[in-house]
């Protein structure tokens, strides 16, 4: 808010010329060690949608883990994106892809075949949409599958920060040192009121993205706004703490609820997001405490701990699952 | 080539008036026991795809088989023909989709979500890349179960005579009266030079595909040389003569190579698809004798009979794979 | 700035559930005299290209003005939204469309040839792209000529403020009472942090918006951002006032460089945009004093007063076109 | 016929492998003496939108003629096979795109401007679609032009062979000599049944044609019969033998029409479509005769002569219309 409010006052140059998005792409290219280009756009749909866009002829074919978000959730962007291209889903442990099971499809997809899609893009999710991480070593195993058949990857990182914050690793060695083309940087759901970054690490790409952004109506015009929230979200490390605490309090989330009677882990906790089966009383208890939870049928949940989320605030939470359990939400 | 030679004497209105365009039509609708609108096609996989892109808006779902032809071999055709709408696989056993599983899959689909590709169509291939064909009531669970969601209905007909046939049923009892709402009627397949048709039940849908047609290219100018086809294929039961002959002779081959040692049928004869696993020395014993067979990897094989095929060819097929069982192949 | 801080404060439900959403649709609502469905997005291009892409089938045609934004200015983003519909431009005079012009481009478009795009929409830019402003009579010529050949019609209203301020009518009055279907309602040019809205009039249309916005990427996850600008710039008129002084600054412009030796005016000014032929001194000498102003060759400028543009700023602007016309600029 | 007929006896290899498709590439390579890349389809529509589509990015433009049939005439089939690009019209005279024209349009097109479509292919019809021939210098103007400005050139060749009977030329002088990257090789207008021929002379964009050919569903399975005219129109110099009657009869056509009362020709006859205005009478008069005419409103009216069109059949056509003209038609 406060970045906000500074970039508020004065003028400036529509359309990115302006002091603030030069400031906001030198400090991600000093972050990630490599020359960047930026590409702030106002969800993380779009971000994947352009930057799957930019991975695949249209007659080409994504593959993906079979929880991409861009699969599940995304209404299709990336097929309207890419103009019509394919998404192969790869089988999948935990939301992560299986090094093996991305070879076996790659050999099966007919390169060369005109009546086949042509394997074009390979699209990780770090950390996944099961709220796992891939080791280092995993993606590297991926990404050079991935080369090895020419694809060009796209890592679809709306919680990146979790994800590096949990590896403890650089953003470089988690992005273009292993091979990744383009990531989707995630922002809001760390912190920032509303933007996401493509940020592409190649300069062939970078220039089809500029006219693509355009024709997807995705350039803003008063650009300064969302540089200046890329730019507090980089500065001083702010984007590695938020994710840092939100890891911090899945992992309080989680242990808490796993003690309560008749709730079970789905997943072990990597980051903030915490996958569970619960009884349906608890699940009731919970909402009529008015804590937030996703329902996904059939008693599982999920929950996210947010980058602002505080102990107090986990552990009420917790209370009133605890509560829910022994029955005493309906007294 | 009798009825191109007659429809290239004399001259002709260009694109579809003339009078065996016509005629052709009268003859599908009698044929169909229905109204119907008649849109010949240069291949199979135009049909489908045409027939695709009114089955569903940009934003929504085909469901379909998980050997459909529209996925595996006709390199995004439909998802470029709809603009880009999805392809959801649904659960298959031997080329068939499985009821319980559509109403599966379309119950977690999520109508009404905006995150969510919506189900919009459903594409039953009859008879299935599998060589099966459905029962009627199977047929019919299907249909039903599309219809109570709101899909429309695609029939990928590229072997529909062989399944007409192999049923022994009226053409209007496995389409229309069951649901269908538009069919790719094969041609090439059962002996047709090179023409297909999308044959549509429903006006609202057949207005439509008259501007997709002719965006798509696939509008013949010296439309009679393609209604001349249509013509001769269907009159006096051409095109069922041709299917069950077809249908015979994959029985006989089917039957006649099960016996050959080492070889196994793949799944049982309905139509004049054979699919088979050989071991090598047969497999190449044959493609040595001039047999045509389709190579699926480690020892899959698809044979085909042709609407042509006598039972001499036959046979001479069966007993190269004998000779070459006993190595006497390579002798 | 104060209403982002506002909805800054507290928690909300994502994705447009929360209650200032509610309020904005409600005043919106109460503001245009009837239902609304309303799509806030982060462009003006996703603005036009979203509702144009309920406008037409991808075989129609869009008929716009030779001016059209969404012709010479989004990268061919309403190509892209309608699945690559055609912009059939259609003769104007000083921004606006001729009516004879239109019924005439109607009369030769070949309605129910398959052969020609169909003609399915009308763009009509209010206040148009050269700083005219429609009158009420003019754009009913328009929309019943449109309504009689059955187009669906769409407002390009990026300045839709200044029209309204400048004609003193009610925002019904150019919009659904006279047969427009969908507004793109401009904000960021009159105010606003970067935020447009697509209005919709009609559900059956909205309920295609719902996931054509989505599949775009341009649902906002944390809506309230949105909703809390779209509230606080139609509450008390606020987006009025803005736009009344903008387009009085406009004239003030207008009139005073008017009267600078050498400098034309191209255009009677009508709201906020100013069209100007200039010599190069007094084009170098304003830009030297820091006062923007858009090149467009040969001479042409475009210049556009701001809603928050004081007369002291005008009048400085004006003095500095004066001395560079004198010389003085360069001494 | 004769050539359909060879072909339908004996087997062959689906899909292009067989030895005719072999044979008429390298009859296509030997005429146009440079290496060719051929892709039999069954319309011109398909030709022109599948050429078209490797000719630009779908956020690029294609410089055209006023006058040119991607434009008015195939249902938005090129914009649906580019994913969207832009159609830009240059100015025309009698069908031929103005070299100043061109070179204008592009100085305007806003290359590396992100808001706006960028300069990516120009369609040549050559002959043009108001019966005019481009000379070899005009047409090497708008190449150079096109090549300096990095557009690849596509020509539509719908009635190639009548160019190139008209300029006594070789087909490489106007086509790759020239820049020309890819060409739609028209057939049907000049003899085949029912094929047309897109005709590349780059690997690169081969390439791709080879997917998104079959993406669009126009890869015959029985390739053999496309195979089969193509090389029998091109073997012997029969096209050429066609076209030059054609032309012969247009003229013939012409010239006869012109002395007829009140019948006016609207442009030099150089192949065999003519152009003329007609009084109703003699228009009403020439149908009544059973003779072919394309009525296009206000007695303008366009004919064609056919590649087997005879001196007394034009004759026939010429005494109908002085009988017309001379009130005996009524009689």
């Amino acid at each position: 808010m406060a970045a906000l409010a500074e970039a508020n006052s004065g003028q400036a140059q529509p359309y990115g010329a302006d002091e603030l998005t030069q400031k906001a792409r030198a400090a991600l290219a000093e972050l990630f060690e490599h020359e960047v280009w930026v590409f702030p756009v106002s969800t993380g749909t779009a971000a994947n949608a352009l930057a799957s866009s930019v991975m695949t002829p249209p007659y080409g074919a994504i593959f993906a883990s079979q929880t991409a978000h861009i699969d599940t959730s995304e209404c299709g962007a990336a097929e309207f994106y890419t103009g019509g291209a394919k998404i192969v889903l790869v089988q999948t442990d935990r939301g992560r892809i299986l090094p093996d099971a991305l070879s076996e499809a790659l050999g099966k997809a007919g390169k060369g075949l005109a009546h086949r899609v042509q394997p074009a893009g390979l699209n990780i999710t770090q950390a996944s949409e099961r709220g796992t991480v891939y080791s280092l070593n995993h993606l590297e195993q991926l990404t050079e599958i991935g080369k090895r058949h020419g694809l060009k990857i796209h890592m679809d990182g709306a919680r990146f920060a979790n994800a590096v914050a949990k590896l403890n690793c650089k953003p470089a060695e988690t992005t273009w040192r292993i091979g990744v083309d383009v990531l989707s940087f995630g922002l809001t759901k760390n912190g920032a009121m509303g933007v996401e970054a493509v940020i592409c690490f190649r300069q062939d790409l970078a220039e089809e993205l500029r006219y693509r952004q355009r024709r997807a109506g995705q350039v803003y015009s008063k650009m300064r706004f969302a540089s200046a929230q890329l730019l507090a979200y980089v500065k001083d490390g702010l984007w590695l703490r938020n994710a840092a605490n939100a890891n911090a309090m899945g992992l309080r989330l989680g242990q808490g609820l796993s003690h309560v009677p008749g709730v079970r882990l789905e997943e072990p906790i990597e980051i903030n997001q915490v996958f569970l089966t619960m009884p349906e009383p608890v699940i009731a208890g919970m909402e009529k405490a008015g804590i937030g939870l996703g329902r996904r049928g059939d008693g599982h949940v999920r929950m996210v701990a947010a980058w602002s989320s505080t102990e107090a605030e986990i552990d009420r939470a917790i209370q009133a699952a605890r509560a829910a359990a022994k029955g005493k939400a309906a007294a």
